[in-house]
C-alpha cells in the first residue's frame, strides 16, 4: 500500500520537486512482525535531513498515523518514508510556502542470498567516485545518481556490493551499505562528514562496539589500507551485518568479532 | 500544457526513478514565436546525458511530435523536456528493461529584471560548494540539491545569481548560468570536465568568440583571479548573455566585448 499525504495513491504531481531536482529525503526501514525496527533513529535522521535541506519539519504525527495504516502484522517487509519539498514552479529557488509531500509505502523484503550472514559476500571496488559535499554528507537524500552508476558496475560480476571511493581517494561506503573493518581488535569505519550516508545500522554497530568496550576509530582509509584488515563487514537497515569474504581478488575470513556483533544485533531485535 | 509519454497529464507514477533518485535529465529551451531556440543542440545534449546515465536513447520522433503539440505561436515562453529512467522496484540497480518517461511541457517565460541585459546584474559568491564528479559533469541531470542550496543563499540579497565554487576551490558557474570572463581581450570560461552543467548558450558564445577570432581559454580559475577580469558575464538559454556589474563588493564595467557578443547573439536569433 502507498499513502501520499495520507491518501491511497500511486501518482504524484509532475511538478513535485522530488522529481524536478531530487529535492527530498527518504528512509528504508525493516519491519518485523508489524514493528518498524529502530524507528526513532530513522525518524531522527529523516528530520535532520529535512533540516539540512532547509525544509520545514514534516508532520510527525501524520507520518506515524500513515505508518500504522500501511503496516500489518506480516512476518518481514520494508517500510519506506519519502519526504519531498512538494510542488513548485520551475527554478531552483526554495518556494516561500513549502507544502511537503509525504509518501509512506511498504514493499516485499529484498531477495538476498540466504547464506550471506553466515558465509559472507563478494565485493568489488567501483570505478565511479563519490563527490565531496559536506552540506549533503550523511543525509539520505534523493540525489542518488552516483550510487546508480556505482551499483551498475556490479552487473555480471555476481558480487553483492561495490565499494565507493570519494574524489579524495578515501573508501567511504558501499553503494547501499556502510563499511566496517576490524584490525588487531580495533573497529574502524569511514568518516562521513564529507560524503556518504550515515546509516542507522552503522550507528547501532558503533553503539554495540562501545558497549563491548572495543576501541573505535572513525576516520579516513584508503583501499590499500582497507585490504590489510583482519575482518570486514557491511551494514544497512535491511541486511544488518553482512560479512565480506572477498574484495576484488583478496579473501577475508569471517572472524570472531564480526560474528559476535552479528549475534548481539540479533539479540537486540 | 504537459504531455507525459505523449498524453496530457499532470501526474507521474510514484515509483518513477526521476522521483526515487533524481534518475534522469532535462532541458530548458526558450521558444520564440513558436520556434524552440537551438533545438538541435539541446536535443544533442539530452541524448548525450541519457548515454552518460546508461539509459537507452529516448524516442526522438516522439519528443519532436510532443513538442509540436505543446508549442503554439505565442511570443515567448519556456519549453522543458524531461527524460527519466522510468519506473522500477526499490533499489539503485538499473532495471533490465528501461521504459523511459518523457515529460514535455511549456511554461511562462521567467520574470527577469527588464534592464539586466543593458545594466547588468549583481552576483554573490555562494558558500555552498559543487562536489566533483567527472562521470556526471556537464550533464543537465535531475540531481540538483547543490544548486538548490546555493540558490537559497541569494535570499534577501537582491542579487540575480550566485557563483558556485567546487571543492577544489575553482569557480565553476552560477546556480543556473555559465560564467565568462574577459581580460586583455581574451575570453575565459571555466572547464566543466569535473563538475557543472555545459550550457547550450555557453557553446554558442564560444562559437561566436571563435568566429570573432577571439583568444579563448577554457580552464581553472579561482575567485581572486576572476575578480581581476575586465568584463564578466553569465549565460543560459533563457537570459542569453547577462553582464555582471558587481560580484560581492567589487564592481565591473559592462564592456565592449560583452556588448558585441550580446549584439551578435541577437542577430543569430
Amino acid at each position: 500500500m502507498i499513502l501520499i499525504n495520507g491518501k491511497q495513491s500511486d501518482t504524484i504531481n509532475v511538478h513535485d520537486r522530488g522529481l524536478l531536482y531530487g529535492d527530498g529525503v527518504f528512509e528504508t526501514i525493516a519491519v518485523i512482525n508489524g514493528v518498524p525496527q529502530y524507528f526513532d533513529r530513522h525518524l531522527d535522521r529523516l528530520l535532520k535531513g529535512c533540516q539540512s535541506l532547509l525544509m520545514p519539519e514534516p508532520d510527525v504525527s501524520a507520518i506515524k498515523k500513515d505508518i500504522e495504516s500501511v503496516c500489518d502484522k506480516q512476518d518481514r517487509y520494508v517500510l519506506k518514508i519519502t519526504i519531498t519539498r512538494g510542488t513548485s514552479e520551475r527554478g531552483y529557488s526554495i518556494p516561500e510556502h513549502q507544502n511537503l509531500t509525504r509518501i509512506i509505502e511498504t514493499s516485499a523484503f529484498p531477495d538476498y542470498p540466504s547464506d550471506y550472514a553466515q558465509d559472507g559476500v563478494n565485493v568489488i571496488q567501483c570505478n565511479n567516485r563519490l563527490g565531496i559535499n559536506p552540506a549533503l554528507a550523511g543525509i539520505k537524500h534523493l540525489n542518488r545518481l552516483e550510487q546508480i552508476l556505482g551499483r551498475n558496475e556490479l552487473k555480471g560480476t555476481g558480487c553483492f556490493e561495490g565499494l565507493m571511493i570519494d574524489t579524495d581517494g578515501h573508501v567511504i561506503e558501499g553503494t547501499m551499505t556502510n563499511l566496517f573493518s576490524i584490525k588487531a581488535g580495533k573497529l574502524f569505519t569511514p568518516d562521513l562528514s564529507c560524503c556518504g550516508v550515515a546509516g542507522i545500522m552503522r550507528d547501532i554497530v558503533l553503539k554495540l562496539a562501545e558497549m563491548n568496550s572495543m576501541e573505535i576509530q572513525i576516520g579516513n582509509i584508503t583501499m590499500p589500507q582497507l585490504l590489510t584488515s583482519d575482518e570486514i563487514f557491511l551494514t544497512n537497515s535491511l541486511i544488518g551485518i553482512c560479512p565480506v569474504r572477498q574484495i576484488n581478488e583478496q579473501k577475508f575470513i569471517i572472524g570472531t568479532m564480526t560474528k559476535k556483533l552479528q549475534e548481539q544485533i540479533q539479540s537486540i531485535n
